[in-house]
Protein backbone atom coordinates (compact mmCIF):
# COMPACT_ATOMS: atom_id res chain seq x y z
CA UNK A 1 0.00 0.00 0.00
CA UNK A 2 1.36 3.12 -0.72
CA UNK A 3 0.12 5.03 2.51
CA UNK A 4 1.65 8.38 1.31
CA UNK A 5 -1.84 8.62 -1.25
CA UNK A 6 -4.09 7.25 1.56
CA UNK A 7 -6.88 9.96 2.63
CA UNK A 8 -6.63 10.15 6.31
CA UNK A 9 -3.18 11.93 6.88
CA UNK A 10 -3.82 12.18 10.45
CA UNK A 11 -3.81 8.49 10.94
CA UNK A 12 -0.42 8.17 9.50
CA UNK A 13 2.65 7.53 11.48
CA UNK A 14 5.55 10.36 11.03
CA UNK A 15 7.62 8.66 8.61
CA UNK A 16 4.60 7.88 6.57
CA UNK A 17 3.56 11.86 7.03
CA UNK A 18 6.92 12.86 6.12
CA UNK A 19 6.82 10.87 3.32
CA UNK A 20 3.84 13.01 2.36
CA UNK A 21 4.54 16.12 2.61
CA UNK A 22 8.47 15.23 1.09
CA UNK A 23 6.00 14.05 -2.13
CA UNK A 24 4.03 17.25 -2.33
CA UNK A 25 1.20 15.52 -0.81
CA UNK A 26 0.56 17.87 2.07
CA UNK A 27 1.25 21.73 1.76
CA UNK A 28 -1.01 23.02 4.81
CA UNK A 29 -0.33 23.34 8.43
CA UNK A 30 0.22 19.97 10.39
CA UNK A 31 -1.61 20.64 13.73
CA UNK A 32 -3.57 17.30 14.21
CA UNK A 33 -1.01 15.21 12.07
CA UNK A 34 0.44 12.16 13.70
CA UNK A 35 -1.06 12.28 16.75
CA UNK A 36 0.76 11.50 19.87
CA UNK A 37 4.30 12.37 18.25
CA UNK A 38 6.49 15.20 19.18
CA UNK A 39 6.85 18.22 16.35
CA UNK A 40 9.09 20.50 16.50
CA UNK A 41 10.63 24.14 15.48
CA UNK A 42 13.19 24.70 12.80
CA UNK A 43 15.94 26.79 12.93
CA UNK A 44 18.67 26.42 10.22
CA UNK A 45 21.82 28.66 10.49
CA UNK A 46 25.50 28.83 9.22
CA UNK A 47 27.74 26.78 11.27
CA UNK A 48 29.68 30.81 11.69
CA UNK A 49 26.49 31.79 13.83
CA UNK A 50 25.53 28.24 15.31
CA UNK A 51 27.67 28.69 19.05
CA UNK A 52 26.02 32.10 19.36
CA UNK A 53 22.38 30.53 18.92
CA UNK A 54 23.23 27.27 20.80
CA UNK A 55 24.41 29.36 23.63
CA UNK A 56 20.88 31.35 23.30
CA UNK A 57 18.84 27.63 23.88
CA UNK A 58 20.90 26.76 26.72
CA UNK A 59 20.63 30.53 28.40
CA UNK A 60 16.75 30.40 27.70
CA UNK A 61 15.40 27.15 27.66
CA UNK A 62 11.63 27.77 28.04
CA UNK A 63 11.28 29.62 24.65
CA UNK A 64 14.05 27.58 23.11
CA UNK A 65 14.22 23.99 24.61
CA UNK A 66 16.50 21.77 22.55
CA UNK A 67 14.99 18.44 20.92
CA UNK A 68 18.50 18.00 18.31
CA UNK A 69 21.36 19.72 16.63
CA UNK A 70 22.67 18.23 13.32
CA UNK A 71 26.47 17.96 12.44
CA UNK A 72 27.16 21.44 9.93
CA UNK A 73 26.06 20.22 6.28
CA UNK A 74 23.87 16.99 7.76
CA UNK A 75 19.79 17.00 7.09
CA UNK A 76 19.34 14.25 8.62
CA UNK A 77 18.12 14.61 12.49
CA UNK A 78 18.50 10.45 12.68
CA UNK A 79 18.45 10.54 16.68
CA UNK A 80 14.99 11.91 16.63
CA UNK A 81 13.53 11.08 12.90
CA UNK A 82 14.74 8.09 11.25
CA UNK A 83 15.21 8.53 7.05
CA UNK A 84 13.94 12.27 7.72
CA UNK A 85 15.53 14.85 5.55
CA UNK A 86 14.94 18.47 6.62
CA UNK A 87 15.60 19.97 3.48
CA UNK A 88 11.99 18.79 1.98
CA UNK A 89 10.22 17.00 4.96
CA UNK A 90 8.37 20.36 6.50
CA UNK A 91 5.18 21.54 4.43
CA UNK A 92 6.65 25.44 3.98
CA UNK A 93 9.76 26.88 5.01
CA UNK A 94 10.29 30.85 5.75
CA UNK A 95 13.63 32.63 4.83
CA UNK A 96 15.50 35.30 6.85
CA UNK A 97 17.86 37.34 5.62
CA UNK A 98 20.00 39.91 7.77
CA UNK A 99 17.21 39.10 9.96
CA UNK A 100 14.91 39.88 7.90
CA UNK A 101 12.08 38.04 6.22
CA UNK A 102 12.88 37.10 2.75
CA UNK A 103 10.11 34.76 1.21
CA UNK A 104 8.98 31.38 1.67
CA UNK A 105 9.67 27.80 0.01
CA UNK A 106 7.87 24.43 0.18
CA UNK A 107 11.02 23.00 0.14
CA UNK A 108 15.02 24.16 0.70
CA UNK A 109 16.69 21.47 -1.13
CA UNK A 110 18.65 24.28 -3.84
CA UNK A 111 19.02 27.00 -0.68
CA UNK A 112 21.08 23.84 1.65
CA UNK A 113 24.88 24.68 2.04
CA UNK A 114 27.57 22.40 3.76
CA UNK A 115 27.76 24.46 6.71
CA UNK A 116 24.42 24.64 7.79
CA UNK A 117 23.06 23.31 11.06
CA UNK A 118 19.83 22.62 11.97
CA UNK A 119 18.48 23.35 15.66
CA UNK A 120 15.17 21.26 16.46
CA UNK A 121 12.82 23.14 19.34
CA UNK A 122 10.10 21.15 20.98
CA UNK A 123 6.96 23.23 20.49
CA UNK A 124 3.54 23.50 22.00
CA UNK A 125 1.26 21.08 20.50
CA UNK A 126 3.09 18.65 22.92
CA UNK A 127 1.34 20.32 25.92
CA UNK A 128 -1.48 21.15 23.87
CA UNK A 129 -2.70 17.22 23.67
CA UNK A 130 -1.65 17.15 27.60
CA UNK A 131 -4.03 19.60 28.12
CA UNK A 132 -7.50 18.48 25.88
CA UNK A 133 -6.27 14.78 27.50
CA UNK A 134 -7.02 16.60 30.99
CA UNK A 135 -9.81 18.15 30.01
CA UNK A 136 -8.76 21.66 29.62
CA UNK A 137 -10.48 23.40 26.60
CA UNK A 138 -7.35 24.80 24.16
CA UNK A 139 -9.54 27.75 22.22
CA UNK A 140 -7.52 28.93 19.35
CA UNK A 141 -7.93 24.86 18.67
CA UNK A 142 -11.65 25.31 19.84
CA UNK A 143 -12.22 27.93 16.69
CA UNK A 144 -9.59 26.45 14.49
CA UNK A 145 -6.88 29.58 14.77
CA UNK A 146 -3.58 29.51 15.02
CA UNK A 147 -2.51 30.67 18.82
CA UNK A 148 -1.86 33.75 19.45
CA UNK A 149 1.47 35.17 20.08
CA UNK A 150 2.80 38.20 21.73
CA UNK A 151 6.25 39.82 22.03
CA UNK A 152 6.26 40.49 25.29
CA UNK A 153 8.65 42.87 27.82
CA UNK A 154 10.53 39.78 29.45
CA UNK A 155 13.81 40.25 28.01
CA UNK A 156 15.69 36.94 27.22
CA UNK A 157 18.94 35.95 28.45
CA UNK A 158 21.48 37.56 25.36
CA UNK A 159 23.98 34.61 23.83
CA UNK A 160 26.94 36.26 21.78
CA UNK A 161 24.63 38.50 19.04
CA UNK A 162 21.08 36.90 19.71
CA UNK A 163 19.05 38.79 22.28
CA UNK A 164 15.53 40.50 22.25
CA UNK A 165 12.40 40.02 23.98
CA UNK A 166 10.88 36.42 25.33
CA UNK A 167 7.80 36.22 22.35
CA UNK A 168 5.02 34.02 24.43
CA UNK A 169 1.46 32.60 23.56
CA UNK A 170 -1.27 32.84 24.91
CA UNK A 171 -4.37 30.15 25.96
CA UNK A 172 -7.17 31.02 28.09
CA UNK A 173 -8.06 28.95 31.05
CA UNK A 174 -11.28 28.56 33.34
CA UNK A 175 -10.31 30.04 36.80
CA UNK A 176 -10.65 26.79 38.56
CA UNK A 177 -8.40 24.75 36.27
CA UNK A 178 -5.29 26.96 36.04
CA UNK A 179 -3.70 24.67 38.79
CA UNK A 180 -4.13 21.75 37.10
CA UNK A 181 -2.71 23.25 33.44
CA UNK A 182 0.63 24.43 35.25
CA UNK A 183 0.74 20.78 36.67
CA UNK A 184 0.26 19.36 33.14
CA UNK A 185 2.35 21.39 30.74
CA UNK A 186 5.13 21.69 33.81
CA UNK A 187 5.61 17.35 33.08
CA UNK A 188 6.57 18.66 29.53
CA UNK A 189 10.02 21.12 29.97
CA UNK A 190 11.30 20.01 26.57
CA UNK A 191 7.61 21.52 25.01
CA UNK A 192 8.07 24.88 26.62
CA UNK A 193 7.10 23.19 30.27
CA UNK A 194 4.95 25.20 32.41
CA UNK A 195 3.62 28.89 32.20
CA UNK A 196 5.91 32.00 32.27
CA UNK A 197 3.10 34.29 33.55
CA UNK A 198 -0.52 33.73 34.38
CA UNK A 199 -3.11 36.74 34.71
CA UNK A 200 -2.73 40.60 33.74
CA UNK A 201 -1.14 40.73 30.24
CA UNK A 202 0.02 44.36 30.97
CA UNK A 203 2.89 42.89 33.84
CA UNK A 204 4.77 41.55 30.93
CA UNK A 205 4.29 44.37 28.73
CA UNK A 206 1.29 43.10 26.92
CA UNK A 207 -1.48 46.01 26.07
CA UNK A 208 -4.13 44.25 24.01
CA UNK A 209 -4.93 40.93 23.70
CA UNK A 210 -6.89 41.47 20.55
CA UNK A 211 -4.01 42.54 18.77
CA UNK A 212 -1.14 39.72 18.76
CA UNK A 213 2.19 39.83 16.91
CA UNK A 214 2.00 36.68 15.50
CA UNK A 215 -1.16 34.29 15.03
CA UNK A 216 -5.01 35.26 15.86
CA UNK A 217 -6.75 36.37 18.33
CA UNK A 218 -9.08 34.21 20.60
CA UNK A 219 -12.06 35.09 22.45
CA UNK A 220 -11.27 35.14 26.41
CA UNK A 221 -14.63 34.43 28.00
CA UNK A 222 -15.78 35.79 31.48
CA UNK A 223 -14.27 33.80 34.21
CA UNK A 224 -11.04 32.93 32.15
CA UNK A 225 -7.54 33.94 33.15
CA UNK A 226 -5.30 34.73 30.21
CA UNK A 227 -2.25 32.21 30.71
CA UNK A 228 0.92 32.69 29.20
CA UNK A 229 3.69 30.14 27.75
CA UNK A 230 6.88 31.15 26.21
CA UNK A 231 6.95 30.61 22.63
CA UNK A 232 9.27 28.97 19.48
CA UNK A 233 8.78 31.95 17.56
CA UNK A 234 11.68 33.91 20.15
CA UNK A 235 14.67 32.97 17.58
CA UNK A 236 12.59 34.98 14.95
CA UNK A 237 12.73 37.79 16.89
CA UNK A 238 16.14 37.17 18.54
CA UNK A 239 17.29 36.96 14.77
CA UNK A 240 16.35 40.76 14.27
CA UNK A 241 19.01 42.13 16.38
CA UNK A 242 21.92 39.28 15.32
CA UNK A 243 21.30 40.09 11.64
CA UNK A 244 23.00 36.80 10.39
CA UNK A 245 23.52 36.01 6.65
CA UNK A 246 21.04 33.61 5.79
CA UNK A 247 18.20 31.44 8.37
CA UNK A 248 15.70 29.25 7.59
CA UNK A 249 12.90 28.33 9.86
CA UNK A 250 9.30 26.19 9.59
CA UNK A 251 6.52 28.76 8.75
CA UNK A 252 4.37 29.18 11.48
CA UNK A 253 2.28 26.00 12.21
CA UNK A 254 4.26 24.27 9.58
CA UNK A 255 6.30 22.41 11.62
CA UNK A 256 9.03 19.02 11.76
CA UNK A 257 6.59 16.29 12.47
CA UNK A 258 9.53 13.54 14.80
CA UNK A 259 9.23 10.00 15.25
CA UNK A 260 9.56 11.23 19.31
CA UNK A 261 6.21 10.48 21.21
CA UNK A 262 4.69 13.19 23.28
CA UNK A 263 5.60 11.20 26.55
CA UNK A 264 9.29 11.13 25.69
CA UNK A 265 9.78 14.81 26.29
CA UNK A 266 8.51 14.33 30.04
CA UNK A 267 10.55 14.38 32.97
CA UNK A 268 14.23 13.21 32.78
CA UNK A 269 15.93 14.02 30.03
CA UNK A 270 17.26 10.60 28.37
CA UNK B 1 32.11 39.91 61.62
CA UNK B 2 34.52 38.21 59.19
CA UNK B 3 32.80 35.67 58.64
CA UNK B 4 35.71 33.93 56.73
CA UNK B 5 37.04 33.49 59.74
CA UNK B 6 34.72 31.80 61.47
CA UNK B 7 35.97 27.74 62.12
CA UNK B 8 32.77 26.24 61.52
CA UNK B 9 33.46 26.79 57.59
CA UNK B 10 30.55 24.45 56.71
CA UNK B 11 27.54 27.30 58.14
CA UNK B 12 28.67 30.09 56.25
CA UNK B 13 26.61 31.12 53.04
CA UNK B 14 27.78 30.23 49.51
CA UNK B 15 29.53 33.69 48.82
CA UNK B 16 31.37 33.56 52.22
CA UNK B 17 32.40 29.68 51.67
CA UNK B 18 34.02 31.01 48.34
CA UNK B 19 35.35 34.58 50.23
CA UNK B 20 37.38 31.79 52.53
CA UNK B 21 38.40 29.85 49.90
CA UNK B 22 39.57 32.70 48.04
CA UNK B 23 41.37 34.15 50.93
CA UNK B 24 43.87 30.75 51.05
CA UNK B 25 41.60 29.40 53.87
CA UNK B 26 40.26 26.09 52.67
CA UNK B 27 42.50 23.73 50.24
CA UNK B 28 40.27 20.69 50.66
CA UNK B 29 37.47 19.02 49.06
CA UNK B 30 33.76 21.13 49.12
CA UNK B 31 31.36 17.94 50.18
CA UNK B 32 29.59 19.18 53.15
CA UNK B 33 30.22 22.83 52.98
CA UNK B 34 27.37 25.58 52.22
CA UNK B 35 24.72 22.69 52.64
CA UNK B 36 21.40 23.12 51.07
CA UNK B 37 23.61 25.10 48.02
CA UNK B 38 24.45 23.85 44.64
CA UNK B 39 27.49 22.50 43.92
CA UNK B 40 29.49 22.61 40.07
CA UNK B 41 31.38 20.69 38.21
CA UNK B 42 33.67 22.99 36.33
CA UNK B 43 35.44 23.00 32.76
CA UNK B 44 37.20 25.70 31.18
CA UNK B 45 38.32 25.26 27.25
CA UNK B 46 39.61 27.70 24.63
CA UNK B 47 36.34 29.74 22.62
CA UNK B 48 37.59 27.63 19.43
CA UNK B 49 36.65 24.21 21.70
CA UNK B 50 33.60 26.31 23.19
CA UNK B 51 30.93 24.79 20.28
CA UNK B 52 32.16 21.49 20.11
CA UNK B 53 31.33 20.89 23.61
CA UNK B 54 28.46 22.76 24.55
CA UNK B 55 27.36 20.73 22.01
CA UNK B 56 28.59 17.38 23.78
CA UNK B 57 26.80 18.99 26.73
CA UNK B 58 23.18 19.22 24.79
CA UNK B 59 24.05 15.44 23.18
CA UNK B 60 24.54 14.23 26.32
CA UNK B 61 22.60 15.93 29.03
CA UNK B 62 22.97 13.18 31.92
CA UNK B 63 26.88 13.36 32.26
CA UNK B 64 26.90 16.99 31.29
CA UNK B 65 24.10 19.37 32.85
CA UNK B 66 24.58 22.68 31.94
CA UNK B 67 23.76 24.96 34.89
CA UNK B 68 25.77 27.92 33.32
CA UNK B 69 28.21 28.79 30.39
CA UNK B 70 30.33 32.07 30.86
CA UNK B 71 31.39 34.81 27.78
CA UNK B 72 34.53 34.56 26.64
CA UNK B 73 36.98 35.93 28.80
CA UNK B 74 34.81 36.59 31.75
CA UNK B 75 35.49 34.81 34.91
CA UNK B 76 32.39 36.34 36.74
CA UNK B 77 29.33 33.22 36.90
CA UNK B 78 27.17 36.33 38.00
CA UNK B 79 23.91 33.88 37.36
CA UNK B 80 24.51 31.22 39.53
CA UNK B 81 26.87 33.25 42.05
CA UNK B 82 27.40 36.95 42.25
CA UNK B 83 30.91 38.14 43.16
CA UNK B 84 32.07 34.96 42.56
CA UNK B 85 35.59 34.62 40.54
CA UNK B 86 36.58 30.99 38.82
CA UNK B 87 39.67 31.54 38.76
CA UNK B 88 40.20 32.23 42.48
CA UNK B 89 36.70 30.66 44.19
CA UNK B 90 37.97 26.42 44.21
CA UNK B 91 40.18 24.92 46.29
CA UNK B 92 41.89 23.00 43.85
CA UNK B 93 42.38 22.96 39.74
CA UNK B 94 43.53 20.22 37.46
CA UNK B 95 44.77 21.25 34.03
CA UNK B 96 44.92 19.03 31.05
CA UNK B 97 47.13 19.72 27.95
CA UNK B 98 46.21 18.22 24.84
CA UNK B 99 43.96 15.70 26.91
CA UNK B 100 46.41 14.74 29.57
CA UNK B 101 46.89 15.53 32.89
CA UNK B 102 49.87 18.23 33.16
CA UNK B 103 49.45 18.98 37.10
CA UNK B 104 46.88 20.85 39.61
CA UNK B 105 46.91 24.55 40.86
CA UNK B 106 45.25 26.03 43.99
CA UNK B 107 44.39 29.23 41.57
CA UNK B 108 44.80 29.90 37.76
CA UNK B 109 44.61 33.55 37.47
CA UNK B 110 47.90 33.25 35.57
CA UNK B 111 46.54 30.95 33.04
CA UNK B 112 43.59 32.60 32.37
CA UNK B 113 42.73 34.03 29.02
CA UNK B 114 40.55 36.54 26.88
CA UNK B 115 39.37 33.69 24.89
CA UNK B 116 38.82 31.19 27.81
CA UNK B 117 34.51 30.02 28.20
CA UNK B 118 33.98 28.16 31.71
CA UNK B 119 31.30 25.22 31.93
CA UNK B 120 29.66 25.08 34.70
CA UNK B 121 28.16 21.48 35.32
CA UNK B 122 25.57 20.12 37.98
CA UNK B 123 27.16 17.63 40.67
CA UNK B 124 25.71 14.63 42.28
CA UNK B 125 26.04 16.74 45.47
CA UNK B 126 22.41 17.79 44.93
CA UNK B 127 21.22 13.96 45.05
CA UNK B 128 23.07 12.68 47.51
CA UNK B 129 21.42 15.42 50.15
CA UNK B 130 18.47 14.35 48.71
CA UNK B 131 18.92 11.08 49.17
CA UNK B 132 19.67 11.29 52.61
CA UNK B 133 17.03 13.10 53.39
CA UNK B 134 14.93 10.35 52.01
CA UNK B 135 16.52 8.32 54.55
CA UNK B 136 18.60 6.58 51.83
CA UNK B 137 21.93 5.58 53.29
CA UNK B 138 25.24 7.35 50.83
CA UNK B 139 28.04 4.60 51.15
CA UNK B 140 31.10 6.42 50.24
CA UNK B 141 29.77 9.40 52.60
CA UNK B 142 28.99 7.35 55.27
CA UNK B 143 33.06 5.70 54.87
CA UNK B 144 34.27 8.59 54.08
CA UNK B 145 35.41 8.49 50.92
CA UNK B 146 35.43 9.97 46.76
CA UNK B 147 32.40 8.12 45.66
CA UNK B 148 33.67 5.16 43.48
CA UNK B 149 33.55 6.37 39.52
CA UNK B 150 34.12 3.66 36.67
CA UNK B 151 34.98 4.36 32.86
CA UNK B 152 31.21 2.44 31.22
CA UNK B 153 30.88 0.79 28.29
CA UNK B 154 27.95 3.02 27.29
CA UNK B 155 29.05 5.71 24.77
CA UNK B 156 28.06 9.33 24.61
CA UNK B 157 26.24 10.85 21.69
CA UNK B 158 29.93 12.70 20.41
CA UNK B 159 30.13 16.55 19.34
CA UNK B 160 32.48 17.58 16.90
CA UNK B 161 35.87 16.14 18.30
CA UNK B 162 34.34 15.28 21.74
CA UNK B 163 33.62 11.88 21.86
CA UNK B 164 33.63 8.83 24.42
CA UNK B 165 32.65 6.33 27.23
CA UNK B 166 30.26 7.78 29.96
CA UNK B 167 32.09 7.94 33.25
CA UNK B 168 29.30 6.99 35.77
CA UNK B 169 29.21 6.54 39.63
CA UNK B 170 27.79 3.82 41.90
CA UNK B 171 26.41 3.79 45.06
CA UNK B 172 25.19 0.40 46.69
CA UNK B 173 21.44 1.25 47.61
CA UNK B 174 19.43 -1.76 49.73
CA UNK B 175 16.78 -3.61 47.02
CA UNK B 176 13.62 -2.38 49.50
CA UNK B 177 14.87 1.11 48.71
CA UNK B 178 15.67 1.43 44.63
CA UNK B 179 12.40 2.59 43.83
CA UNK B 180 12.26 5.65 45.74
CA UNK B 181 16.05 6.09 44.99
CA UNK B 182 15.06 6.85 41.36
CA UNK B 183 12.13 8.80 42.13
CA UNK B 184 14.42 11.36 44.23
CA UNK B 185 16.84 11.55 41.81
CA UNK B 186 14.90 11.50 39.08
CA UNK B 187 14.03 15.39 40.53
CA UNK B 188 17.02 16.98 39.65
CA UNK B 189 17.30 16.77 36.37
CA UNK B 190 20.18 19.14 36.54
CA UNK B 191 22.21 17.02 38.46
CA UNK B 192 22.56 14.04 36.48
CA UNK B 193 18.73 13.00 37.45
CA UNK B 194 17.78 9.30 37.19
CA UNK B 195 20.17 6.28 37.42
CA UNK B 196 21.31 5.07 34.31
CA UNK B 197 21.39 2.01 35.27
CA UNK B 198 20.90 -1.02 38.30
CA UNK B 199 22.21 -3.84 38.56
CA UNK B 200 24.40 -6.14 36.81
CA UNK B 201 27.71 -4.10 36.88
CA UNK B 202 29.23 -6.02 33.61
CA UNK B 203 26.07 -5.18 31.75
CA UNK B 204 27.69 -1.79 31.32
CA UNK B 205 31.35 -3.17 31.07
CA UNK B 206 32.11 -2.78 34.34
CA UNK B 207 33.84 -5.92 35.25
CA UNK B 208 35.30 -5.51 38.76
CA UNK B 209 33.46 -2.83 41.72
CA UNK B 210 36.52 -3.17 43.67
CA UNK B 211 38.81 -1.35 40.82
CA UNK B 212 37.01 2.10 40.13
CA UNK B 213 39.12 4.42 37.33
CA UNK B 214 38.38 7.11 39.49
CA UNK B 215 37.55 7.59 43.30
CA UNK B 216 37.63 4.87 46.02
CA UNK B 217 36.04 1.48 46.05
CA UNK B 218 33.40 1.16 48.88
CA UNK B 219 31.27 -1.84 50.39
CA UNK B 220 28.60 -3.43 48.89
CA UNK B 221 26.46 -5.21 51.26
CA UNK B 222 24.20 -8.33 50.70
CA UNK B 223 20.91 -7.34 49.37
CA UNK B 224 22.41 -4.26 48.01
CA UNK B 225 22.28 -3.67 44.36
CA UNK B 226 24.76 -1.28 42.68
CA UNK B 227 23.31 1.97 41.19
CA UNK B 228 24.58 3.96 38.33
CA UNK B 229 25.02 7.24 37.63
CA UNK B 230 26.21 9.98 34.49
CA UNK B 231 28.71 11.42 36.18
CA UNK B 232 30.36 14.76 35.49
CA UNK B 233 34.38 13.23 34.83
CA UNK B 234 32.66 12.35 31.71
CA UNK B 235 34.66 15.59 29.84
CA UNK B 236 37.89 14.45 31.42
CA UNK B 237 37.71 11.45 29.32
CA UNK B 238 36.13 13.02 26.12
CA UNK B 239 38.96 14.88 26.08
CA UNK B 240 40.95 12.40 26.03
CA UNK B 241 39.46 12.38 22.67
CA UNK B 242 39.64 16.08 21.77
CA UNK B 243 42.81 17.28 23.20
CA UNK B 244 42.69 20.30 22.93
CA UNK B 245 45.37 22.60 24.04
CA UNK B 246 44.06 23.48 27.44
CA UNK B 247 41.52 22.32 29.66
CA UNK B 248 41.38 23.57 33.27
CA UNK B 249 38.63 21.54 35.73
CA UNK B 250 37.98 21.48 39.13
CA UNK B 251 39.87 18.75 40.65
CA UNK B 252 37.92 15.53 41.98
CA UNK B 253 35.47 16.83 45.10
CA UNK B 254 36.93 20.39 44.90
CA UNK B 255 33.58 21.75 43.40
CA UNK B 256 32.15 25.33 42.87
CA UNK B 257 29.94 26.78 45.21
CA UNK B 258 27.24 28.35 43.64
CA UNK B 259 24.29 30.65 45.26
CA UNK B 260 21.87 28.16 43.67
CA UNK B 261 19.57 26.09 46.27
CA UNK B 262 19.12 22.29 45.77
CA UNK B 263 15.53 22.67 44.82
CA UNK B 264 16.45 25.33 41.89
CA UNK B 265 17.64 21.93 40.29
CA UNK B 266 14.12 20.34 40.84
CA UNK B 267 12.03 20.44 37.66
CA UNK B 268 11.12 22.83 35.16
CA UNK B 269 14.04 25.04 34.22
CA UNK B 270 13.56 28.63 34.88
Amino acid sequence: MDRAKTPDLAALDPAAVRAAIRAGGWTGITAGLAPGFVQANLVVLPASDAYDFLLFCQRNPKPCPLLEVTDPGDPHPGRVARGADLRTDLPQYRIFRRGTPAGEARRITDLWREDFVAFLLGCSFTFEAAMQRAGIPVRHLDERHNVPMYISSVMCRPAGTFAGPMVVSMRPVPAGLISQTVQVTARSPLAHGAPIHIGDPAEIGIHDLSRPDFGDAVTVHDGEVPVFWACGVTPQVAAREARPDIMITHAPGHMFITDLRDEDLEGDPR
